[in-house]
C-alpha cells in the first residue's frame, strides 16, 4: 500500500453505535476515497461482519484497521477538535458549521498538528444530546425539506468530500488541454476563409448579411478552438472550395 | 406528498446500465435528500427489484416513478445541458467541471428554464467514450490517490449535494441568451448531417477516422449552440450538399 493513503493523519471518523455492518463498510469506502483512513467504532451493534468487508470494496484495510471502543469519551480522548453531525433543530443552539466550513476547519486543524474527531450518530436517532455537548461544533448537511434523513455512509461521504475539498482549497488542477489554443490571427484567417466559402456556397449574401457573420463569430469565439481544431475546420472548408472549383470548371 | 419535493424540475439523474438494483435505491434516496426526484434508468440490468425499494428507504416514490429507457439518446433527447461523470484521464480532454461548478451550472440552467441531464455510468466501467462525447461537460469528483473509485450512489450523493448547494449558495445570475439552446436531439441530427457532409466532401474517411468526429463533437459541444445557430450550421451544410449533388449530376 502506498504511503500517502492517509492524507489526514490525526483525523478520526467515529461511528457511534452503528446498527448495520454494511454501513460501516460503505463509510470506510467513502473515507478512503477521500484520503481518510482512521476509523473508530463506538460500541458497534454487529461487528466484525462480512457485510462490512463486502461493502467496503477496496477499503477493507480501513475496516480491518478500525479501532473498537466502548464509549464516545474514549474515542475522542486525545482530540483537540471535536465536530458532531447533527440535525438542524436542537433545543439548545450550538456553534454550527456547514459541511464546507467543517472541511476548512479540519484542514486548518491538521495543519496545526491537532487531532480531530468527527462524530457520526446512530442510523435511527443520530447522536444523543450528551454526546453532542462534547463537541465544539455541530455540522449539519443541508437537505431538501421533503426528506432530510441521509443514510449514515452518505453523510460520511459528504463530510469526507468537503474535508478533501478543504485540503485542495479550491485549488482545482488546471484544465489540461492536449493542444495549444489558436491565436487571434489564426481565428481571423479562419473567419475570412469561412466567409468566402459561405459566399461561394451561395449561403451568404453579402448584400443582405442579416448578422450572419456576427452570429458565426460569436459561436466560434465561444468554442475557443485549439490549433488542431482550426486546422480541421479549415480543412473542411478547403474540401468545399475544391468541390466548387470542380463544379465551375464543368460549367 | 408535499408539492415542493422536486426542487429541480427538468433536472434528470440518468443512471446508465446499472448492475445492482440496491445502487438504484441508494441513488434515489441520495437524490430525494437533496430535492431531486426525476430518475431515468437506461437499460438497467435488474429492475424493478425489491432491493431498489428497500435501499431507497423513504424515496421509494422516486424509484417507482423512474422512467426506464433503452438508450442514452432517448434519455437526453430533450436536454439542453448534458453533464457526464467521468474519471479524469481521458485521451481527448473535455471541458471539465468540479462538482461545485456543476452545481452552479445546473442552478443557472434551471433558472433559465433549461432541461438538464446528469449521466452516471456503470458501476464497473463508468460511461463509454461515445456516451461521454454526447456531453457538453464532464464532472470529476476529486479523490485521494489511493482509492479513486466511488460507489455509484455515493457519486450521485456528492453531485446532488453540490446541486442543492448551488441553489442555496446565493444568487446565481440568470444566464441571458437571445435564443433557446438546442437540445440533444437537434445536436445529434446536426452531427449526423455534418458527418455525411464531411464524407461527401471527401474530407472524412470512415475507414481512417483518426478521431475526427470525436474532436468535432468536443468542439461543438463546447459551443453549446442555440437553435438559430444550429439552423445556420445546417443551412451551410445543405448548401454544400447541393453543390455536391449538382457536381454529381454533371459528371
Amino acid at each position: 500500500m502506498s504511503e500517502n493513503v492517509n492524507l489526514f493523519p490525526g483525523v478520526k471518523v467515529i461511528l457511534v453505535e452503528t446498527s448495520h455492518p454494511g454501513n460501516i463498510g460503505a463509510a470506510a469506502r467513502a473515507m478512503k476515497n477521500m484520503g481518510l483512513t482512521e476509523l473508530v467504532l463506538v460500541n458497534p451493534y454487529d461487528f466484525p461482519h462480512e457485510k462490512a468487508i463486502f461493502r467496503s470494496a477496496s477499503a477493507d484495510d480501513v475496516v480491518r484497521g478500525a479501532t473498537v471502543v466502548s464509549t464516545v469519551e474514549e474515542a475522542i480522548a486525545d482530540c483537540q477538535l471535536v465536530i458532531g453531525t447533527s440535525a438542524r433543530d436542537r433545543r439548545i443552539p450550538w456553534p454550527m458549521l456547514t459541511p464546507r466550513e467543517c472541511g476548512e476547519r479540519v484542514t486548518a486543524a491538521v495543519a496545526a498538528g491537532q487531532k480531530v474527531g468527527l462524530l457520526f450518530g446512530r442510523e435511527s436517532r443520530g447522536l444523543k444530546n450528551e454526546e453532542l455537548q462534547k463537541c465544539q461544533f455541530h455540522v449539519n448537511i443541508p437537505t431538501g425539506e421533503a426528506y432530510s434523513s441521509l443514510n449514515l455512509a452518505m453523510a460520511v461521504q459528504v463530510i469526507s468530500y468537503e474535508i478533501l475539498q478543504g485540503k485542495l482549497g479550491g485549488e482545482v488542477p488546471p484544465l489540461e488541454w492536449d493542444r495549444p489554443y489558436a491565436d487571434s490571427e489564426a481565428m481571423e484567417h479562419f473567419f475570412q476563409h469561412l466567409e468566402e466559402t459561405l459566399i461561394q456556397a451561395e449561403f451568404h449574401d453579402v448584400d443582405n448579411p442579416r448578422q450572419l457573420m456576427t452570429r458565426i463569430r460569436r459561436m466560434f469565439n465561444r468554442i475557443r478552438p485549439d490549433r488542431m481544431e482550426v486546422n480541421i475546420l479549415r480543412g473542411f472548408l478547403s474540401a468545399v472550395n475544391k468541390l466548387v472549383s470542380v463544379q465551375k470548371r464543368k460549367i
